[in-house]
């Protein structure tokens, strides 16, 4: 087995800001994350209650937006039950699920605005109870509002990435290499990739980190698939290193990507990283374009994955 | 016919991004789009669902809103009326038009959270439906509030190309230029042009793809017009070419313009491309640039594409 | 008159797009728009009019936003009339005046969906105009809350900007000077300078165009003022240039100041120029900080202007 | 005490704008704001108005936003009466509390929509005069809506600076450095940092500034702490200082902090200073990261601050 051939000393801007830490698995997970937890975080500040509802699942969003509704309306009713149903006009029955759903729907329809007014209040305290209540509503709304207006904008980059990453021929020697797509209609340009590897020195018992030359590591323009490539000439890190190498030295190989969404005029990113188990040696790519019936290019988004014997 | 003067290997960087395919007709449309089908995307999700909302044209969306909001009515009135309208005050008519109308406009009344009253809910059930109506009313609302800011809120590049490109004089030799202008009111800042060169090659049997050197590629104020010049020199790689030259090559020049957008503050981008056949030869551009009554200088944007004989 | 001391060929970037016309009086506006005349724009579209709506005063758009109000409620009550006010149960009286009146809160009631209800459609053509105007004035709301956010999350650049330049002592030598400060209470960081120099030159007939080497043309932090200087050593155009060169030459100096707002996220963008008549001589300018009785510093921003003799 | 080492003049770009004057004190404050006071500003005007209501606390705000609706039914509601209470159909008793009450809250009902119709307008006066308040009430609510996403969008740095930093040993000589952890969930990438130190020159009678070198002034990805490192080599100006020469030179270290907020697409900025004062001598800091029992690397942030004897 041949000695990984590195820089006799890791220039400065190579270590990612991961610490030559010896950090056992992977660094950074496949959707982007970094494997760390982090503790003695501020209890719940605004901030992070925004940042949560504009990142949780859709659905979960709006549960918590209907438990809300809910609540309020519990909440409010059982002020009303308690200021007495007697305080106001209403059609309905005096049994106590007459008076307390006669209180919870009032409540809705003033929190929501909707003030059919075949409930209404008649004294003064009802009535401020339901003032304060319909600007709480008011104030809801625009929340609720904003809130849906920031996981829309929210920039969401969606590449795919190969599944593997391949050391594959290449110009007469081999290559590191794997390829996205961008899954979205949005259009990408100016799509830049930067690709560093870390793996555990024994000799330093840390991880080091090393970037990795690109054949190219800027494209303009992006209709189709970007198979991103290493060379592995003799400036390569990974010269004369073979698969066993790389899964004894726990190598992670860590992708950023960054692109202008010019639908939405965004910068957007996205990480993902491969380890050396996800590296395949011995194939390449099949390619993923094709001309349709009417001559038009085309590209299939779920062969990124397809390999053929190299 | 002289043999197109090629750098003898095609930088990394000249290659686009669009793959060294033979590509028919055009790879880039003319407003910018690219020539490829893809294939094999997931099914429409959340935020392709926003992606084509805040794309679609005007006219289209309002239509979506209006069908949307008629469609949300209709079902929510044959939840009423299979509650029975004997649940709801209402001075209407018991016959079943007048019962499934009041269901309707109950609805509306209820969904927009307008609420009259003169039709109103008598029981607990059509009161708790009435109450989703009406949270659904106000989410659906806050979702049109969104869409409509981020389709306003949408970067509109809407610079006006010259129909045709032009091989006219140029400071004593030749070269290859297209104008254009902004159709906005906004202010654009720092404008930017690349120009790239994608023919056929016979000998690899694939497109290549160069990037042609420009006059300049930036300017940072842009009152008028801009000329965008590529001169033919002895570097170019259209030196020596004619007219049919292109056309055999199937030449396609793609341009990608940069821009800050000084209102909104927003960088945009905006694409297009000249195909051979779009390249005029023995005629060079009009000035679009006059003098009105009080000295003050005009531009008429109309004027772009006005060439006159070189 | 000493010959202005040019490069013997203006560098294509310094032509800032303005074009090498004869442009009679100022080509940038103290304001920092052109001076220029556009044509042939196309028709008011939706683009336009958001522009346009986002870029007016305030009062202006508060108006139009009140008019709009009032016209559309003299429209649906103009229906209401003609569908009949016999349609509707109301407490009111039947004069014409009456009538209308009632038609036309009862179109304010449905279009802020406050909906009181003492008036109510009691036909179902009645009721289906009523809900689409319930419908319209949800979505204009929609519209105006984009609006008024678009309006205010736009930025703005509010730079005070000296009201004259100088020429005045700088290191031993002269200097082009002017200062400016931040008018805003937002914190400006990473601002930079470029200041170009337009005038009229007899032997080409047309305007040239030169950039002005700047002593520094980036500040990282911006929490006082910043003077700006062009050093007239013998490398500037200036070397050598009386007042009455500057006149002669019609020149006029335009400025273009970008900075990255901290506030709100945002790069924003300020121009201005100074012509030959707005440039000073033989003064200097006065300091415009001092310490308040607590020995903090202290900046009045009204003495931006103020000169003393050199 | 050995003279401070400094290039013999200093570079115009190591001026950070806050100029060369005599600051006593701290020039930048612990939170980034600058220690200067400015007079002269214009009055209140819209886009100070908002930039105030975005950066104001949170509970300030929603108290504003509580008294201006109080504000606005107290104003309606002296309207109301000043019409007179017979112009309208209610319930309610006929003293003057039972009068102004129904004003008030019938005014509540308007302002926010909810409209419930048990108290309405009777006479034209008092119907023009609700719905000028239902239209306020609607741009209000816009206005709102808009405030509350303006808050919530807006780019919330939260770096957790080392309360102290230390003059400790760095790879055989010292070094200046300061540690910092982000606290908030969102990803940052591209941090970039710098640090420059201001003090008192007694030749100059002036306060100097001298960017100082880093370690590295760049990392790519932050998933945990970064410790930021000025070597103090030969070429430091800090060589053979001792911490009284900081604390006589009231030596200013200023820190700029840029990152992008890959959660909301956002560059974002944080300031901090540390003066000589908070400089500490002879410690180093401890690791903040641990290996949990699930052998996932972990963070506490809590220690950020915490040193041990070097």
């Amino acid at each position: 087995m041949p000695t990984p051939r590195l820089p006799s000393k890791t220039l400065p801007n190579d270590d990612l800001g991961l610490g030559l830490k010896v950090i056992p698995g992977r660094g950074v997970n496949k959707d982007g994350t970094f494997n760390v937890r982090r503790r003695g975080l501020p209890r719940l500040r605004t901030y992070e209650l925004y940042h949560r509802l504009i990142t949780m699942g859709g659905f979960k969003f709006l549960g918590l937006l209907f438990l809300g509704f809910l609540l309020t309306n519990v909440l409010f009713a059982a002020a009303y039950l308690s200021i007495g149903m007697e305080h106001f006009a209403r059609p309905g029955g005096n049994g106590f699920l007459d008076r307390a759903l006669d209180a919870f729907f009032f409540s809705a329809q003033t929190l929501t605005t909707v003030g059919y007014g075949h409930i209404s209040p008649q004294s003064h305290l009802a009535s401020a109870v339901a003032a304060l209540e319909s600007l709480l509503g008011l104030l809801s709304f625009a929340l609720a509002t904003g809130l849906l207006y920031g996981r829309f904008s929210r920039p969401h980059a969606q590449m795919r990435f190969s599944k593997t990453a391949l050391v594959a021929p290449y110009r007469g020697i081999t290559g590191f290499m794997f390829r996205f797509v961008n899954r979205r209609s949005n259009q990408l340009i100016e799509v830049e990739a930067s690709v560093s590897l870390s793996f555990f020195d024994p000799e330093a018992n840390a991880r080091r980190f090393v970037n990795l030359g690109l054949e190219r590591n800027k494209i303009n323009l992006f209709p189709t698939n970007w198979t991103v490539v290493h060379p592995i000439d003799e400036a390569s890190p990974l010269f004369g290193w073979q698969d066993v190498d790389l899964l004894k030295a726990q190598a992670e190989f860590i992708v950023l990507i960054k692109a202008f969404d010019d639908t939405f005029a965004q910068t957007i990113y996205q990480r993902t990283s491969y380890i050396a188990e996800e590296v395949q040696w011995g194939v390449r790519f099949k390619p993923m374009t094709t001309f349709g019936k009417d001559g038009r290019l085309e590209m299939d988004v779920e062969q990124v994955d397809e390999v053929e014997s190299a």
